[in-house]
């Protein structure tokens, strides 16, 4: 494979040339009916409309000429195939496989990575047995009860995709079953969550790869002394989503155990068993397979080499333009439904753990921009909060928005002549004009400068299977982005110094309470901090 | 007042000049123990440490000049006092006032907007009769049952400030009180509330100032149709909050009707009945009373104008520090708190609202960078989702972490010698320090560049005192920062441009459902755009 860095590659500096000029969409008839046609595309059952970005054909010519010659597709197609993409050449990193994709290539009966997707076979096989056991009464509590709740354990990627999934399909559930999650370390996730909590009709389903994880550990350790408190027996309540032969990995402790494996980072593995064992049991097994399925078909047509006919890829293609060479720093994900409330937080994790980055593939640092902050809230909330700024603040944020033309619960009721549904689009599709377009005004509080670029993506309806194209959808442009950029998007090095500090910090803590006071390692500012923050007991004298 | 442009101020130039070369937190003991015990300022049962931001002495010193230049503190107590802020000199604006504080400022017996405190003290009352008819029985739903749930239907400052404070002392409900909420015209939102909910045990709680919010009223219909659906009587279950005299304003419909006033902006209203009736109904009357009274303290601390002994004022020219002459275009709100889930969200609306603006209270366009995107999600979740960027990605984020030193709960282990809230807040300080030294390494993938800088803000415990001491002091910080950048931040003409091409979609989407076809109307990009999307009727010919 090629590592050229981004700014050495040919296409970047026409890309540069045109940024200095690029399309103004609020130039007459520029968003003409012709060019709304004409940007967009459709694949797996969404809609991409991308008239409202400031591309015209010269621009995209130069996107696809820059995906090109950064190998984008060449090397999607090798991570897919089970190259070892997770590295930085000639440094010790992870040198590790990025197979997520395998775990839903289980239906074509040729996969690219076949020994990875028979372990994901293997252990969907294992999943729907313990919902069969559950489903025929072959498991339940003490007194011979169905489990109504799963309690999902784990953070980061053991929690924000799967909870994404579970709340944008929460209407889907099947009758008498439903999830929540603890994540956090405060004391106080776990509390609220178990407050009012039928202990008795709840599976508690721990998900940590490496065992180890501090959050994860302590939460379960809430949980589980909660159980006994209760009269319950943890090994008949608790399951276990780890890696094999980590320290959780231990048959006694859990009414079952599912592994997941190191070739997938935790930020693209709620379609591992990260996100299948309280999924399966709220949805049904049928209804992971679903969202595997979409999830799978977005896998496959995220292969095109054409970005006109590739989402995720012209995704990413205008990102790069947005960010890198129209200069935001920002990019917001603006979902109009409420069942997906937590797909930003999720994406969150997903695009800036894996591309806030700054040394390339070869161990440089970079001279270019890598990934954007991202963030979002649902639609039409956000217009009453922050869209002022969207519109008209001095900051530029590339908006994509998110819809679909159907509600979820077909609860619905005409007002003034239309749906709340048929509202709600119209105020998303109305949203990507005006910051378009803008608006003249002679008084200069109602003018509007319009050119802030966004973009649509459009299904007919949040189902599983849909929900699992758009989790690949974006999954995929994030990878492309950081295939462009030159840089390891599977790593997280930069986790590592604050939980090397907070050890250290815990340790003086410890310390501290056992009276083995803190001034014996002298004044440094560690100490200091605890000692001004107030979390060092009171010095008494000597 | 004076209303001098930000970039005349003398202080200015100087902050310019000491960008060039700001004070490094990597260099050799720079953050010593004698700079995090200096670097720091205690108010209001709050600590604030900003050891871990790049200033020095002169930078404070500059920063100290530019408040006192903009006349950030004169042009407060005046705001407070009733002078009509919410204007743009020389053009149509809204011309009122800013009185937010007045509905804090009723215990002292000198309210400095007497006749708005007055009318404040006016509703408290009605609030403290309505609940207390509640608890005594006197209102019950039509079996003498007492009412469970009260349903807050609203959107923006309705919903996000109420929300982000209810779920913040949800741990303080009175026992067999709780709140939901409902804002999204998206059809999903209400039917998920309502979907397994006791109506007949429910209050609906219906806020909009003018009565006339498109979400708010066609949310207000579906619940209403959901009650007569189910038997029971409108009138008997639903309660109002909205301006006097507004299409709301009818006491033949609501069980009761609570006012607000154009001199409190959606946004600034959380501590108005807004807020009160909600947090009133699951705290009680003396919950939001401390809440209030917690609001005060601050309203009446920032009056300060040392800002090295002012919270919200050194927050704001902190933030400008880093925003305008730092160049970072975002800040991160992280708190180390899960009750604060949704305090984010509401500062993106009270801070992105107020701030995204381009033009000054002059009406001429700024000539420098108003409001940063704010985001933020709790910590410990954060670091293993989006951290990552914060300690290595290109985009340099300023952080503003907040935590308690003790939890709300107070159900807590010893995990490996520590609890899980020492574990929590000894995460936080190590980030902060993790962000501002970083680490030098030989492997480019361990290195952390550092310099990244971040604030402290530290307190006791969340309760409905501190609580409303936090809300008060990012609401100042907001709009000192607004005064200094010499803008208006307390209108939203940003919003209507977007409600304007709704009005004008959801119109041919109507036209189109009867048949009356849109091909009449011509090829306007609308129309184009409605039916790229999808949503038209699929076109009969002729």
């Amino acid at each position: 494979m090629q590592l050229h860095d981004f700014t050495d590659l040919p296409a970047f500096e026409r890309l540069r040339e045109l940024a200095a000029d690029p399309p103004d969409l609020t130039a007459d008839a520029m968003l003409s009916p012709q060019r709304i046609r004409e940007y967009r595309l459709s694949s797996c059952g969404f809609d991409l409309l991308y008239a409202t970005q400031r591309v015209d054909g010269r621009v995209l010519d130069a996107l696809q000429e820059l995906a090109d010659q950064a190998g984008v597709i060449d090397a999607f197609l090798a991570m897919k195939g089970g190259a070892v993409l997770n590295r930085i050449e000639g440094y010790e990193s992870e040198n590790r496989q990025v197979l997520h994709t395998a775990s839903r290539d289980v239906f074509s009966g040729r996969p690219l990575a076949p020994e990875a997707s028979a372990r994901a076979r293997e252990q969907l096989d294992r999943l729907r047995g313990f919902l069969d056991d559950l489903d025929q009464g072959r498991i339940t509590n003490h007194l011979g009860e169905p489990f109504q709740t799963m309690v999902q354990v784990g953070i980061g990627g053991s929690d924000l995709g799967p909870r994404a999934l579970y709340l944008a399909l929460a209407s889907q559930r099947r009758p008498g079953r439903s999830a929540r999650f603890i994540a956090n370390v405060d004391p106080d996730d776990a509390a609220s969550v178990l407050n009012g909590l039928d202990l008795s009709r709840s599976l508690v389903n721990v998900v940590s790869k490496s065992g180890t994880t501090l959050e994860t550990r302590t939460n379960e350790s809430l949980v589980r002394e909660a159980l006994v408190r209760s009269g319950l027996d943890p090994a008949r309540h608790m399951v276990a989503v780890t890696g094999k032969s980590s320290p959780m990995d231990d048959p006694e402790k859990y009414l079952a155990t599912f592994h997941m494996f190191d070739y997938i980072g935790g930020r693209y593995s709620a379609t591992s068993m990260v996100g299948g064992v309280t999924l399966g049991f709220a949805l049904g097994y049928d209804g992971f397979v679903d969202l595997l399925q979409g999830a799978h078909a977005m896998d496959v047509a995220a292969e095109e080499r054409d970005i006109r006919r590739n989402i995720p890829l012209l995704m990413a293609m205008l990102g790069i333009w947005n960010h890198n060479f129209l200069g935001m720093a920002t990019v917001a994900v603006l979902p109009y439904s409420q069942a997906l409330a937590r797909f930003p937080a999720h994406l969150q994790q997903c695009d800036m753990e894996s591309n806030g980055k700054s040394i390339t593939r070869r161990g440089a640092p970079v001279r270019w921009q890598t990934g954007p902050v991202v963030w979002g809230e649902p639609g039409t909330n956000g217009q009453h909060a922050f869209y002022q700024l969207l519109h008209q603040g001095t900051e530029i944020v590339p908006a994509e928005f998110i819809g679909f033309r159907n509600s979820q619960y077909g609860v619905d009721q005409l007002v003034d002549g239309t749906t709340s549904q048929q509202k709600l689009v119209a105020n998303m599709l109305a949203q990507a004009l005006a910051l378009a377009v803008g608006r003249p005004h002679d008084n200069p509080g109602k003018r509007f400068a319009g050119n802030r670029p966004s973009l649509l993506l459009l299904a007919d309806r949040l189902t599983a299977r849909t929900m699992g194209t758009l989790l690949a959808l974006y999954e995929h442009k994030i990878v492309f982005q950081g295939f462009c950029w030159n840089i390891n998007s599977f790593d997280q090095e930069g986790v590592q110094l604050g939980k090397v500090l907070a050890t250290r910090l815990l340790r003086r803590m410890a310390a501290a309470e056992r009276g083995d006071g803190p001034g014996r390692e002298g004044d440094v500012p560690e100490t200091a901090l605890l000692e001004v923050a107030g979390m060092l007991p009171e010095q008494s004298d000597g």
